[in-house]
């Protein structure tokens, strides 16, 4: 069996450092790897429209803004097909037979929709789209026949709710479609990277993203302006490692050769993690640190993005392109599942 | 405005007297009419799966049971496009995004909905497809712009929904659908036909359906065990003509030339419901009347009925074409509408 790739992002902003961690980091080195025969990365547009169908210009200007950040963390068109979800009609298509398929109950329990629902304030007025989107992705996800999905923690619910549709569709109608498996980054700190001011989720509107298109001061001054442990008032005081928003930012972005770089009189993370909880280490000392680590991660990622912001058009061709191609994919699929459904009539 | 009419049937059976004089007679009167600029007619196999997706093949044989009742009812392939729902890929994708503008609370709300929940036995296991399915009503309605919906008085809160959809969609997306409206059937007796046991439902599992392809036989024996008014034991005992199913299907049947040729003795329906209702009229002789007036208005299509059934590949053909047909109508609004949702990316 193949083994396909298929992840993605919702386009209602730049991407920041949480998506990095969490999955763009990974994904590059996924595609990378040569493990995989087919990797496709797909900007949401139809998803994010889910709870945005009053604001369809945000979304749609924000889809150069992601494929900007793509090609600039590494994502290659050479070995990635990047595509745009609404594009690819198959996806809506397979999204209205698969609802057969599950019970609105079902949905209803699904954990991941109920947090969002809760985050978003629905109540009882939740877009049947929205209600639907785990419905939506086991479309994305099958029309792929992808066998890997490399996405954060907080999607496990999406991936089980896929397995079963594709059982169910299976056991109905007859072996068509590929289970998945999710890939969760390996780094702890990297599933869920809180915001700068500590809150668990990042958020535009709560301007607490580092992102990756920001300019070098700006990340400085966010990372200087951080939360970290509220009891270490003075520098001999012990510290809190643990929830400490630095320290997270730091498992998840520094590496062991930072420190000969940047911190020599340390190491490695444990040793400075030890000083900072006996006291006598200052937040000061480790968020200039933290920016040094950071800064270095993102210089040439920024500078790709800006070499690429030059060259919108040859953007919009890879998109034009990725979309082609990943439509044929689906289009495939398609077919075998119309032939499965037996709604293929005038199949020759 | 070009005058634009869709309707169309749930293949999950063979079409009855119900479906005939509740919407396919009037249909092909107004195909004839001359009125109309298109009439698309519907067969709606995607919507009969949202509640048999276990049962494909059930759907997938019917829809030729269906085609050949149109035909042999007289809609005409010179005059209308006949085609299946499942076959326009648009239809699916159109539902896809209408859902973002609808929310679930309102979709439970449904009349129509819930009384068809309630019929099913779905409780709360509700495929989220039925539940949508309004929306999808929404989608075969809009994408061929259709101006008029021939259908029962039980379709009105599917017509509300459809409209409600497309004030929402051209106030968010600027004007892109038409609005269309309900025809309902002048006849009162013609809005809900019961069944031969008096049932309020025609359905096949109940088997108290006269099925427009029924040899003549079947209809006599059918109509002469219909249920009548119960207190009407005796002949001379008065009988009630209001709920009395044998007097209902006259009303939807009968024509004024039908006593001169079958019951010379009466010269209209007023004097035999008087007579009827004042006793000494018995219940054969009028189920008699009944049967000759049915027999008299079906023969001719049952006959037409067998003509097409040595011609199936004809049959087919029509449907492929009227499929193709009203492909390029849907893939127009299609168009007009992802350029309204401002997700036309790569348009010309």
């Amino acid at each position: 069996m193949e083994k396909i790739i298929l992840t993605g992002d919702r386009p209602t902003g730049r991407l920041h450092v949480g998506h990095y961690v969490g999955s763009l980091r990974g994904r590059v080195a996924l595609q990378n790897s040569g493990d995989y025969d087919k990797v496709y990365i797909m900007i949401a547009d139809a998803q994010a429209l889910t709870d945005n169908a009053e604001h369809p210009e945000k979304v749609r200007q924000n889809i150069i803004q992601v494929a900007l950040d793509y090609l600039a963390c590494g994502l290659d068109p050479e070995k990635s097909t990047i595509f745009i979800q609404s594009t690819i009609p198959e996806l809506a298509e397979l999204t209205f037979y698969y609802m057969n398929l599950v019970t609105v109950s079902r949905l209803q329990r699904n954990p991941t929709v109920k947090a969002e629902i809760k985050m978003r304030d629905f109540e009882t007025s939740i877009p049947a789209g929205f209600l639907a989107y785990p419905v939506s992705q086991t479309a994305d996800i099958t029309a792929f026949h992808a066998t890997a999905v490399p996405v954060g923690e907080d999607q496990l619910p999406m991936l089980e709710q896929c397995k079963e549709i594709v059982h169910k569709f299976n056991t109905v109608y007859g072996e068509t479609l590929t289970e998945p498996e999710i890939i969760l980054p390996d780094n702890a700190a990297c599933l869920r990277l809180p915001g700068i001011d500590g809150k668990a989720k990042m958020s535009k509107s709560l301007g607490n993203c580092i992102y990756l298109s920001d300019e070098p001061e700006e990340i400085k001054k966010k990372i200087m302006s951080m939360f970290t442990d509220p009891n270490h008032l003075r520098v001999q005081d012990p510290g809190k490692v643990e929830g400490n928003p630095v320290f997270i930012y730091l498992d998840a972005f520094c590496r062991p050769e930072h420190f000969q770089e940047f911190l020599p009189e340390y190491s490695c993370m444990d040793e400075l993690k030890a000083h900072y909880q006996r006291g006598g280490l200052g937040d000061v000392k480790v968020k200039k640190f933290l920016n040094n680590v950071v800064q270095a991660e993102l210089a040439p990622i920024r500078e790709r993005r800006k070499a690429w912001e030059q060259r919108i058009p040859e953007v919009y061709e890879i998109l034009k392109k990725g979309s082609e191609e990943a439509r044929k994919a689906a289009a495939r699929t398609m077919q075998d599942v119309r032939h499965a459904m037996q709604i293929d009539y005038f199949a020759e």
